[in-house]
């Protein structure tokens, strides 16, 4: 989804043949980078294309200042998250958004209620951060009509059962009681984006000529791994391999 | 000044219907951090987003050698400037560089001047740098015809005496005798900026329901001091806080 | 294993009492930052205090690129590894070292298989970089005689079932054939490290007096949830948190 | 005072006759560019000598998660002193962090307290973090009993005037009343430390040949001027410049 | 060329008597820097204006290893190139393009080659990466066909001549023979760009009075040395220097 | 030179029998990544480590402001170069800076004949900084006297001629007249450093077992090829490539 927001207008043209693709797309942007370098993946950087750095993380060993700094965090992203909802009327944007707000809401709220376990303050009064509830937002209230704020995830079988021992007891907006459930989310099927060739970047590359090949890479041309790694290029790549045209 | 100059347009809209209040105002921008993170607050960073670094101080321990540094960085500085000064006829802006050519000349011909008390090199003789001089610029020459290039102002009551071995003699253009001035130079009435709400991220933010609340906060609402430090954030707080529609 | 191998000689005295209790273990260090911001838990940086970067991810879009890129890394590793191993004869060191070399000797291999499947190309037979055999190394060796350097573990029970269109054939070294392993290797019981009372950065602090309370805080001080939590501080927190005297 | 411990040994000998001065003092530094670049003088940096960076400011234009992320840095502060703490028995260290557990201490209280006038979270109940109180440090103590935990200092004459609607009640261990002072704490006098010469790296240089002259400058080689700049080099010069000897 | 492909329109109008000279070039830019900081000058930067960094040089020791690398690098050097393709149709940049795919194309069939002579793996199988033949981009096809793929370069008439036992035998497409070439490849004339005068940045600045003088600097106002150095910066200082009208 | 001062104790022992073959040469050692990460190789890093930066590098486009910069940059290293100085007793370390005081005070000097010519202030009368002459350094004094600090040397047959406009008069200690010369200095035969096997970081590998074969690669086991390129790596490979024992 981020990616579909991000590339903008698709490549128009055909740059063997002298036109410039994504010359349209790439109009004055300010991370030219996630097309030259990245090909349209995944960047670990933030939004001016500056890197993630490790020493971001912090873990001092002491458990209260980790839970402050961690319940800081959730607030801060919280914040920069409303600001982004300001720079877009992109109603996907926006849904997505209006999600993060809740789930990211709980978060805030585990924090804090593990900080009130621990040290007795009640901190959890002084959310949201900044104080514009959720159900003020219309992309948000939806999932807080379903109660998605009051639910926290346990994916592991059999890890992290302690948990149920900071999320109990009543939502902050008095809806209903908090709820540990064992298992991911119910999903939706993933949306198929039509895969498009894209010519000049392919996963696994057309081995003919590429301007009467490329429409017509005779079938079996892959190996059967080979395929494979194109179809399900694991963790670490990016989205939306090359495919020939007609595979499933 | 500075963040009225970025801001741009003002928020158009309101978030909370559904509107991106910003989305305008930060089309095609180059920092858009300067919303996202900052809330249009100050950043210590350069114009491209970079992060100012503390590699950036250099102190050898030479006094010749930290002048001959400060010297090089007032001119860097001035060049930069009149850089800056080509990309913009904003006249606000061009105000305030016109004004900066004269207080940024005070320091290189100080530096200049400390650096011919030590060694014997006329090292003004260079300045300006570049070889424009400030009274062609029609923004800097009222400021040049009022004396402000041959003032050295002394804030401290007790502090820096000693400036005056420097600091005296002709100004470079000969138009009179260089002159230091106890106490800060005559300002002005500070421009009262329109404060608006800024429903999102408001420095107190209002308690009650967002959409009515906003928009009527009920006199009182804050204790004293609550008010007060939204209305005096201190040294570290950006400008504008958040402010109850009627408050002085 | 490494923080216990990085904090070397255990804390000696109370500086609460006025000793200076990681003086002698911080003597002449490379890194104190291990000491001072992370109190001994992991660091996201090299091993000179330098911190990772997101721009260290290499992600072109280009498969036959970025498989290029990690055989470059993972052998890249393998040298860095060598270089530390001539650097200590710490028997602990030196085993993780040994186990280090066959697994990632692995994958290595598997990068070069899958550019054969791709390509055609045999880049497998530049292994091993450097062309040192792990069975030439002491601590290497037990690791290769069980046959560690055949076997490709698949934890998912569900995905990544193509590997084994890639990870089939000999071993380099005509050991005999690949061999794609269902579930995680056999594991050993976790050392149990003494745990002790580290005074100055206790998870869960004591809450009465330091100098008296600390030895002898009563049981039931804490919470059953802050309990669980100082036990089994989740995946960001750092090893070893701290515990009740008699706590099992 | 830092510098003096960080400084250790004083050059021995004289470099311009062959002997290595600073090198028995920087046998197996962490930070040699304290010495080579920085001349012993204040560096914008870190232990590790990583620079300070501007992006480490956080002021995001909402009062309360501000205050959140300030009342984090005190509380991190406050344990990478612990942890320095540990580190050293240099009895002039620890008096210096005595001092400072108990002035940072007003800090983080007066953060919590403006917490709680603005959301009535008592934030501060969680405090001292790490929960080692400062009394039970010996080199802290002196100052908790002299009250300095107790006293807020307003330097300026007319500004921050409404600090007192935060700074009031009772402290935190209950031993008197919080209280605003105007105007600095009641200094020492500063220590004088033995002015040196520094033959290679002299803030004004001697003019005359190295090694006869260094040891007798005459009387008069300066101008007033100079000799002002030598012994009062401004804020952000280092500490101690040449001086010729006899100088006042 | 590259400057005269960043620099965009011309500065247009005079700053000195208020208009933005720069303003039209530079709306909406990436790199403002490129102006205010270099004068369009070189930047050791990429086009997101990060400053190169010295980390990025590989060099382990192990030749295989460093092969390794720089075969990667180059690959992915004509990845990147092929990306900025896309987003271009200017002729100018296009044609430098076409000629650096055939270049570069060059020194990855050289390590390729390398590699084959130290282990035996044909590595060059692989190429091109990615798998779009130079001849089927308009712009490289000109340079194919003239054989520059087959030419490598020797400038050195003394160095460097085992370089013939790595480069020779059939190009890659079977066009012919690899070639090695004694000293440079045979040039074209310098394009004149037409000097201008940059007002605000010139190299050698017009002494006399700006508004008059910088359209009239009489004859012979510089001295033949300044003249030199005008007209012939250096390596390292930028392009284009500031020139008397009138001179050769 | 630099290497063999940084290596210091060479490897001790066999690190593939289970001796840590480095571990005495690398004890508390500040740059440890000069052994992992580099073989001893150089580092485009200063001596903490630290990467250089391309935003180091100043071009401004305005050409005083540019030279004023050099003359700064060539005295700050002067100034390093003497702090270093004040480190080492290590006779070797001390000639090569006795050696570039002298040539670096060379483009120091330079510089402020530029900036005469230009400008008509007399910068050079500040040198040198700090103020300590050559002479007065006893591994300088040897190369003042042969009359290396008149000497600017010109290598291009053709390039540069007009430095003559610049580099003429007399020297600064009025030893006699400054002089361009044509090609290099008379240099001296290049120290055969005793090559050695590094078994764990060969550039070409052995590849015969490791423990029998390392001791007996035999005779032809590499290519022409291989051997020429192990000999003579090219510029951006490091110092020392393995070489065949009996190898010319």
């Amino acid at each position: 989804l981020i990616n579909s927001l991000l590339n903008g207008p698709e490549s128009a043209g055909d740059p063997a043949t002298g036109t410039a693709s994504y010359k349209r797309a790439f109009k004055d942007p300010r991370n030219v980078h996630h097309h030259i370098v990245m090909g349209h993946g995944a960047m670990v950087a933030n939004s001016m294309g500056q890197p993630w750095r490790g020493d971001y993380v912090f873990n001092s060993g002491n458990l209260i200042l980790d839970l402050l700094h961690n319940f800081f965090l959730e607030n801060g992203a919280r914040t920069h998250k409303l600001r982004v909802y300001e720079l877009t009327d992109n109603p996907a944007a926006r849904q997505m958004l209006g999600y993060l707000f809740v789930r990211g809401g709980v978060h805030a709220h585990a924090y804090a209620l593990a900080f009130e376990e621990l040290t007795g303050v009640e901190i959890k009064k002084m959310l949201p951060i900044p104080k514009i509830e959720n159900v003020a937002l219309p992309e948000s209230r939806p999932f807080e009509d379903k109660g998605f704020h009051r639910k926290l995830y346990r994916f592991s079988p059999d890890d992290y059962k302690e948990v149920a021992a900071i999320w109990h007891g009543q939502a902050l907006d008095g809806s209903g009681p908090l709820e540990v459930v064992d298992g991911p989310p119910e999903g939706r099927r993933l949306c198929e984006t039509r895969r498009r060739r894209r010519r000049l970047h392919p996963r696994v590359p057309p081995r003919g000529d590429l301007r009467d090949g490329a429409e017509a890479v005779p079938e079996g041309e892959m190996t059967p791994a080979a395929s494979a790694m194109a179809l399900r290029p694991g963790g670490s790549s990016g989205p939306q391999p090359w495919r020939r045209p007609g595979a499933a």
